[in-house]
């Protein structure tokens, strides 16, 4: 299944017969024909373990582990869970000024929008409008989690804390399980069991070195996803830019405009409008600001902070609270309390509680992931995936038992960050600090700030999720991804979240199918004036060789495709039949098939093979293989096909395998 | 997706600046170098409806209806929809005395087995131990659904009937909702309507030709499940062939031999014993006559109802029955009444119906299929896999209404009616006469047939079901196959049948997943006195040209396994490297990625290669590409990746860009 371990390299036996390289030809002797090699049979437990290695620790993390003692390999181990053993030895005042400023700046950026995010999952004021946790924990998903992710995780670059498409996705699925204005306590509770699987799932995966299973989700997909994500975040915003009292729980675009439209009746409230529009404007401007200077990219980080300040003050001044401003009126001080005793461990709610943390998880990790390294290759440092996963799992699970929900990368904030100048995880440990400074001094400020101006700073975070120039790319690039992308777009934007969820992952999954089951084949012709043989409809001026058929299959042939493989090869043979009969060429009396694309093939294969074979024979065709790779090679030899087929039958080349039937080829009247 | 239609092979207009065979060489100029062979982009509707063709219509199947007036392609449809209507016009005597033979042996194989396959399904003399169909329907599973088959389906060879395997699996997911002995009127509804949502689906897998799903089960898999459930069948028979009146109803091996070694203690009938043993012994010595002497092959097939005559007789002689020997006591003459107004169109039957339909319908066309297609295989004539499917599944259909249970194509019956000289479905139709003879005159005198007998017949019939000839066929090609084959196996027989067939389909396609997300990678190098470039480990011959490292992608390059492949890519350069800098060689100065397996690239794969010249530009490495296929080619230039990498570091071969390289090397102290 894998190519064998790299020891083997050097130190081969071989079967005397294939090595041909010491025979020496005489003048008028046949054109020189190479043999195919043969490998000798692995050790079943060598390739049990060289499969093992490749599927589960492919980027060999354990290489420098590689021939050390054991109380070495035991510090290694520890700095491996724990990366900060590694760089905070490192560490100097260079490192701690770049880390400080950009420390800053993400959290002047993250203290707004956590606010609004814990609206995103569905919290009244009176238990805590900005927090999840509870009536006084203000934004504490953006406290314990980056502290946990620093001691733990390896990415230099990612700005951890509560994201928008998460928050989104955890409050539509919370909401369909609990009314969060009926039963707060159980929503809440329910919140941190959610977070509490989350956790667990992205922990195992990494644990298990199953990583690659986030892989499956297609990039396609995700780019629709979260485009779609990001105009339901905006669209729900509408409730506090508006001002509108009574609001929809549904979350597609139907129901959104229809709450918007019936609510126009009672009239918007002007004065809400004004401030955030003003401010949305003034967001939005700051946004094209950083982005046509690099050298800006701080404005649109404080931007928000500004706006809240002036803002608040701007209510306060004006008491327009009075005139029908909502705002967001009292949050307590104080951190947060444990809460372990919060989590549903059994109970009805237990394992809605286990399937809505493990969707949230894995969607929280694609993004972590993604962002890891997406930033990792731009520093080009190295990240692992699964020890990535190991970290967001813990971080998410101690989360859970601290009143926080679901935290994960930002990818807005994780920009801002690097453009920050960050220079390792400690730049999260600074935005954590000075949110729990928030925490416990600042609160009573938000006391004035409007909600407007919170829906202002969501609808100018989301805009920049919807990636169209990536979906202009994709469109470009291959039509079926597009699909994927826009199914998955459409379905959250006018079905629902989860439904969009499941279309990205489905039109990921069809993409496989199809190439699992319908793998690629074609007719090969001579290029001219080379000695290769190429597919005809990328060269037309390759030219066929009459009386023989040459068809490549350019897949490995199991059981999903083996069926498939023989009719379409049998399909190719009698089109070529009838387009010989209409034009009275020599008819084909061989047939040869170039296995080098064929990495692998099982027993349904082989399979194939004996009944294709069995076909040709019976209208007197050759079957004829050219280049088998070493696997097939071994499994022919294992399943006997290869006498069937005939040794002399079987060739390096296509060349080779036309030059030995052309002396063959009988002259038909 | 796929090759774009044939039409376009003649008339394809190409780029004028890869054409170069007018090209003439001066006599003493570079080599002659072909340049890489660009397609013009393909119409997306034309793309479209290929990669629906390939997908769906992949036999072709309209071909006939080609060039063809509107009225005679409705003959045609009518006669594609009812084959019969085909071969039926050219019926003559000789066909008819063909399959009048092949019809009475399979009737008399059919009609002891179906006594005894009725009873895997539970029921209790009382309720027709003879057949699912109530109390006076004998074996009506051969009666009716033969006919419908005959007339729809296309295969000439199959015999159609109940099976052991489909109706074990049917028995065992029915018991799970309902026990057979308390409630067998809604255990007889449910079953009636499993078979109506089992030809549902089967109809609607061939309508939506969707009949590729069933080839995601793999072959070793269903030779272990099929073997596991011989042995389950086997061990069930053991009731009645000791003479046991406690039996477990579950299937496990354990559970099994719990109950026969707890009915020791009461003794066995030693009558019974004695009677089920010597019949065995003749059933099984005349399976091995007819495995040693082909032309015996009937000596087999009327050994079991010359063994149910035999014993009959000898029962009723000895009155055997007063002693202990359980017999069929009872079954009403008669033929079944219709069925509809059994069947759960409603209520929370509706739901477990339709589950236990699915999966047993999945099951009987995956045999019915694969018999099909054996056959057809082996008389070299065609056959629609999804027309088939259509053909089976309304035979489900209709037999519901009539009080039938799921049938299928049985492979020992479909044997012996190849072997006896079938010509057509007809053998079907003289078989389905033959029982309903039976079914009305001759049921009387089964009155005094032992248990026993019946259990010796079954157990004789599966035995043929455990392939161990496959199995160890399987074990020297693939092990991973073998490892799904023992899955499956021991699954059925220790824990249930379908825990079994659960595992089989998940071993199947995770064998799949690893397919597509660890793709094979190999070193290439050049195979001395050719100019070929092959993978060193299957050509230890070959060299590796200094300062080039030649890597080789053997799948398309989708977002399952992009990642793996960038990283696969820069750990062999890592590897080689460290080996480079122990011997002191030229370092690595240009990577070839030979590109021809990569049948298909999407944005997750281009994205991939874009961060891979990335990384390979800071080490001063070039990216050259080498002999990309069409679509790959189009997806280059359409992403602008051709021009990221240079469109003169695309080459044809290998060896033309090796040949580019070598100028270029720059020795290095």
């Amino acid at each position: 299944m894998v190519t064998p371990t790299e020891e083997k390299l050097d130190t081969k036996e071989i079967d005397a017969g294939s090595l041909s390289s010491s025979r020496r030809q005489p003048e008028n002797a046949p054109p020189y024909v190479h043999k195919v090699g043969v490998l000798p049979r692995q050790n079943l437990l060598a390739e049990f373990k060289s499969t093992v290695k490749e599927t589960f620790f492919a980027d060999d993390p354990l290489r420098s582990f590689k021939d050390q003692t054991k109380s070495k390999m035991f510090v290694l181990g520890v700095r491996a869970v724990f990366p900060i053993l590694d760089w905070g030895r490192s560490y100097n005042l260079k490192k701690f000024r770049g880390d400080i400023i950009a420390g800053l700046t993400i959290a002047s950026l993250c203290i707004p929008q956590d606010i609004g995010y814990a609206k995103l999952a569905n919290l009244e004021p009176q238990y805590g409008l900005f927090s999840f946790c509870s009536s006084s924990y203000l934004a504490d998903s953006s406290f314990v989690p980056p502290l946990i992710y620093a001691i733990m995780g390896s990415s230099r670059d990612i700005a951890i804390g509560p994201v928008a498409v998460v928050s989104l996705l955890l409050g539509t699925l919370l909401q369909n399980e609990i009314d969060s204005t009926k039963n707060p306590t159980d929503y809440r509770r329910l919140a941190f069991t959610a977070t509490f699987f989350a956790g667990i799932t992205q922990f195992s995966l990494g644990f298990l070195r199953l990583g690659f299973l986030i892989d499956f989700l297609s990039h396609a997909a995700i780019v629709g996803f979260m485009g779609g994500a990001a105009i339901t975040i905006a669209l729900q915003q509408l409730k506090g830019f508006l001002g509108i009292k009574k609001f929809t729980k549904k979350s597609d675009i139907i129901s959104v405009m229809q709450s918007v439209i019936h609510s126009a009746h009672h009239g918007w409230n002007w004065q809400t409008i004004l401030i955030g529009a003003s401010f949305l404007s003034f967001l939005l401007f700051a946004k094209y600001i950083g982005k046509k200077n690099k050298k800006l990219f701080w404005v649109p980080a404080i931007a928000p902070l500004v706006s809240v300040v002036l803002s608040t003050f701007f209510v306060y001044i004006t008491r327009a609270d009075k005139q029908g401003v909502q705002i967001v009126k009292h949050i307590e001080k104080g951190i947060n309390p444990s809460s372990v005793n919060q989590i549903f461990f059994s109970g009805e709610y237990l394992l809605k509680g286990f399937r809505i943390g493990v969707v949230a998880g894995m969607i929280a990790l694609t993004e972590a992931v993604a962002i890891g390294r997406t930033f990792a290759s731009m520093k080009d440092y190295q990240i692992d995936g699964n020890k990535e996963m190991v970290a967001l799992g813990t971080m998410n699970v101690i989360g859970s038992m601290t009143s926080c929900y679901v935290a994960t990368g930002s990818f807005s904030r994780s920009a801002v960050n690097y453009m920050a100048g960050c220079q390792t995880a400690v730049s999260n440990i600074i935005m954590s600090i000075v949110v729990l400074l928030t925490l416990l001094f600042i609160t009573p400020l938000f006391k004035y700030t409007p909600n407007a101006i919170l829906a202002a700073i969501i609808i100018a975070a989301v805009l920049g999720l919807i990636d169209y120039e990536a979906a202009l790319l994709i469109w470009k690039i291959d039509k079926f991804d597009f699909i994927a992308c826009m199914g998955a777009f459409f379905g959250v934007v006018f079905i629902s979240v989860e439904i969009g969820l499941l279309i990205a992952v489905s039109i990921s999954f069809a993409k496989i199918l199809l190439q699992v089951t319908r793998p690629r084949t074609a007719i090969l012709g001579k290029v001219p004036r080379t000695v290769v043989y190429r597919n005809i409809q990328q060269y037309p001026e390759a030219t066929k060789v009459p009386g023989v058929l040459i068809v490549r299959v350019d897949s490995a042939i199991y059981f999903s495709n083996s069926n498939y493989v023989k009719e379409r090869i049998l399909r190719w043979l009698l089109d070529e039949e009838e387009r010989i009969e209409a034009s009275g060429k020599q008819r084909v009396q061989f047939l040869i098939v170039e296995m080098s694309p064929v990495t692998d093939i099982d027993t349904s294969g082989i399979h194939a093979f004996e009944e294709l074979h069995r076909s040709l024979k019976k209208r007197d065709i050759q079957l004829i293989m050219a280049n088998p790779g070493p696997v097939v090679m071994e499994k022919l030899h294992a399943s006997d096909l290869a006498n069937l087929i005939g040794e002399d039958n079987i060739f390096l080349t296509v060349a080779d395998a036309v030059a030995s039937c052309s002396p063959k080829l009988v002259e038909e009247v």
